[in-house]
């Protein structure tokens, strides 16, 4: 079973995802991404399913035109975890 | 240039759109899918990625898992416009 990241955990966590921000009423993390044009955005999505589905843990997300919001928090452990820093590592390591 | 439908025009096509629901403060129209699972989910999303591009007018839409709800609205005529009404209608076909 997963656990929600510690207050420490988290907070080491969040160090190292600079482009993340951290929301506390949901202990959930976000981050904007904005793209060329929507074949772009579309193209990253793709790219962040796979990642998904090979991790078992999906993103809440939204795209309009060529922007694209995830959001990532793990509702079976009540808030952020380990899943959900891997999977935001996963995807910045798309972009850099 | 694309214009937004009149009232006329408007009633006509929602009533041939019966699933898709009419939010009058946007002059959007949006639609809830659900599936199986993830997998599913964003395989229609990549269909109704390419049948957007392929028209040139793009949804608002976000995903959770195997939900998807999908928004259209035509930001350049200020409201609903024919283009929705034919993404709207294709999108339908995908699942008919």
């Amino acid at each position: 079973m997963v656990e929600k990241l510690s207050d420490a955990a988290r907070g080491k966590a969040l160090a190292s995802l600079v482009e993340w921000r951290y929301e506390a009423g949901d202990d959930a993390i976000f981050r904007d991404f904005k793209f060329a044009d929507f074949s772009e955005a579309f193209a990253f999505m793709a790219r962040v399913a796979l990642l998904a589905e090979k991790a078992g843990h999906h993103p809440e997300w939204s795209n309009t035109y060529n922007k694209v919001t995830i959001t990532l928090t793990t509702h079976d452990a009540g808030g952020l975890s380990d899943k959900d820093v891997s999977l935001a590592t996963a995807i910045d390591k798309l972009l850099a």
